[in-house]
């Protein structure tokens, strides 16, 4: 069935976006009596039938609310470099999106090469996963913002750094965090964090972890954290 | 230290290609005296010294010889459906790559939407990650070959396929395989394998996996089952 994403739903009925609707009976070719899915983002899944096939404005009728659907058993923030190239960083975002992550932050480092992100463009990337992979839960995308100014925040759960530098007491995200928990996971540059801004996050109480012996690239390192938090919370 | 992709290297000396060598010299601006590192992706990792930097033919002098270079302790062998979009495709072929796998199979099924696929455009990606995350093992990229002709070959080890028929069935991988063995799994395209390819499977002894409950796009659900593998016998 298909679904759309719509966030300010708050009754029984619900009219489409005139950029939706002209998609829902133009497109998908769907007309009076026929059934869709909406989700609110905020774990609501709804199934609505059309009332109106208005291709500018099309009516629903919600017909049946879950509310907390497929909500996850952990809370995942990740806080990564953007990457130089934005593909990748979109890639990360759609793929996190399918696996499961709850906050994501745009962290801009001293090695940095990207140090501006536009936020709008990565939500539609987010928003349409969220539609593809059937989330009622749509991931969080916070405005960029400088390693420091992110660190002089205060966080709790298990919070996590990913770096390169060779030292001894790296572990496995397996030997660092606790089940179900909330889990905070910073991941650097391409250029890897600087040993200050590694100090600067053990002092604050993160923790260093490891990710195996693959080189990987930004991007694949984050997806990977994501994949092995939802892997353990399995 | 930069890293060449040399398959062909028999002895101590090895002279670049003139693509390679123009690299080499012109935009890395090596000369000679300078060291760089080799894979043949058979498992040799070398350290060489330009002896010649002539920007058409630059010839290398091996310093050193590592076998067996981060040889994994498992093989694993991915057979799936080619995604329409050939970029996601490629994508997985590179994500892979870093994260480990050995061989991969682009497999036509009933469904696939995409039913021809360039071989060499997807050997330069998996090679382009080979050397950027630094892997002495070069994975195995085989013709593209029908569902039924690829299940028609005999293979030893685990036999998985993922697929999204309900069924009550479904194992995780981690109930599945034994530990640092052979692996195969197939993976479907966008529409799924049909319940006709499905028990060809299950008849040829392949163990139904799931991958959890996200519902994953063809490259992304490749993917993790190569995650799950390379974590499982980390």
């Amino acid at each position: 069935m298909h679904i759309f994403y719509t966030p300010d739903i708050t009754q029984n009925t619900y009219t489409l976006s005139e950029e939706e609707s002209k998609h829902c009976v133009r497109v998908l070719r769907l007309s009076i009596g026929s059934l869709v899915n909406l989700v609110d983002g905020k774990g609501g899944f709804y199934t609505a039938e059309i009332t109106s096939d208005n291709p500018k404005k099309v009516r629903l009728s919600v017909q049946k609310v879950e509310s907390e659907f497929n909500k996850r058993n952990h809370y995942l923030h990740i806080a990564v470099a953007p990457t130089k190239n934005i593909d990748r960083l979109e890639w990360f975002l759609e793929k996190a999106t399918e696996l499961g992550i709850d906050e994501i932050t745009p962290i801009i480092t001293d090695r940095s090469e990207r140090r501006v992100v536009k936020e709008d463009r990565l939500i539609k990337v987010i928003t349409s996963a969220v539609k593809q992979s059937i989330k009622a839960y749509h991931p969080k995308l916070n405005d960029a913002i400088s390693f420091d100014a992110f660190l002089s925040q205060s966080f709790d759960g298990d919070k996590l750094i990913a770096h390169c530098i060779d030292s001894g007491s790296k572990k496995y995200i397996s030997d660092l965090i606790h089940p179900h928990g909330k889990y905070l996971v910073l991941i650097g540059p391409e250029g890897d964090f600087t040993p200050e801004e590694v100090n600067e996050a053990l002092n604050k109480d993160f923790k260093a972890l490891t990710l195996g012996n693959n080189r990987l690239r930004t991007e694949t390192a984050a997806l990977s954290a994501c994949f092995e938090i939802n892997y353990i919370n399995r």
